[in-house]
């Protein structure tokens, strides 16, 4: 890219580095959600039409774009910028998990859906969460697991196709 | 591998022929479970320590493998050797489903789970067989739709998150 730009488009790069300066120093972090955002507050937690009684723990900002356009859910996000890693260093403060508890206290929320990934330090996020959310007598739910859609069942990992199984629903 | 055999191992090839033309002659289908068998009932259909009350409906024989290896179901299968497709001639009798209403009307099931592909014609085939276990009062129940286990969310298609959201599970 770098020599794309110095050969054909220097005015291009220049606006680019414009731009990423502009974003680097304009962009922060919604007070409420920790999702990116110029503002105080990001558009989805303004949004009236959402419903804040259900919050989604995703783990980064480009995960609350995949859930917003996947699905119907209406609610709101709360982003935790990675996951629990003791060895890196990374425990609950490093993702706000203080600032989670003052919601969970506010007794604003109804749900917690935790949509962190379905990776070993995910599943391990997940469930520290679900255990500040019971304290807090609110309820968590987890994504389904299972075998995604246009899988054939020959292909799949035994661990997913366990737990599709053992998650078997009604018809 | 013909070409293989033919310049370094013809004594190879013959017994691989020969095995080959053996299989021909002897692999059939299970009276019960239509899986591939030298028998009249395969080992699982014979085993008597399976739940013959528990039936797990699959597309194809690999799938019988695939299920038995990755979970801890201890049922017995039914292979229905592919998927219902009116455009190319297979319909309920070519998926052997009069031998499967044979078994739903016998009262022996208490529970059908239906774990052909996640694919549309996998989800029509199960959604059929569904029906039929409904008229014979039998429980059905479709393996889980979700996220993979590993997965990122943000990596994930659009219809396997909505499937995820939607089936979330308490914690």
């Amino acid at each position: 890219m770098a020599f794309h730009l110095l050969k054909r488009d220097r005015d291009g790069a220049r606006h680019l580095a414009e731009r990423l300066l502009e974003a680097v120093e304009r962009i922060g972090h919604c007070d409420r959600c920790r999702t990116l955002t110029e503002n105080r507050l990001c558009s989805i937690c303004l949004d009236p039409s959402r419903d804040r009684s259900l919050l989604c723990i995703v783990e980064t900002p480009a995960d609350v774009f995949a859930v917003d356009q996947a699905t119907v859910f209406n609610g709101t996000f709360f982003v935790l910028h990675g996951h629990l890693s003791p060895l890196d260093g990374i425990g609950p403060e490093e993702l706000g998990l203080i600032n989670l508890e003052k919601l969970l206290v506010s007794g604003e929320l109804s749900e917690l859906i935790l949509a962190t990934n379905t990776t070993v330090e995910g599943e391990a996020t997940a469930h520290y969460i679900s255990e500040m959310a019971l304290r807090n007598s609110v309820r968590a739910t987890r994504i389904a697991h299972g075998v995604p859609l246009g899988g054939e069942l020959e292909y799949i990992d035994s661990g997913t196709m366990s737990h599709a199984f053992s998650g078997r629903k009604e018809f």
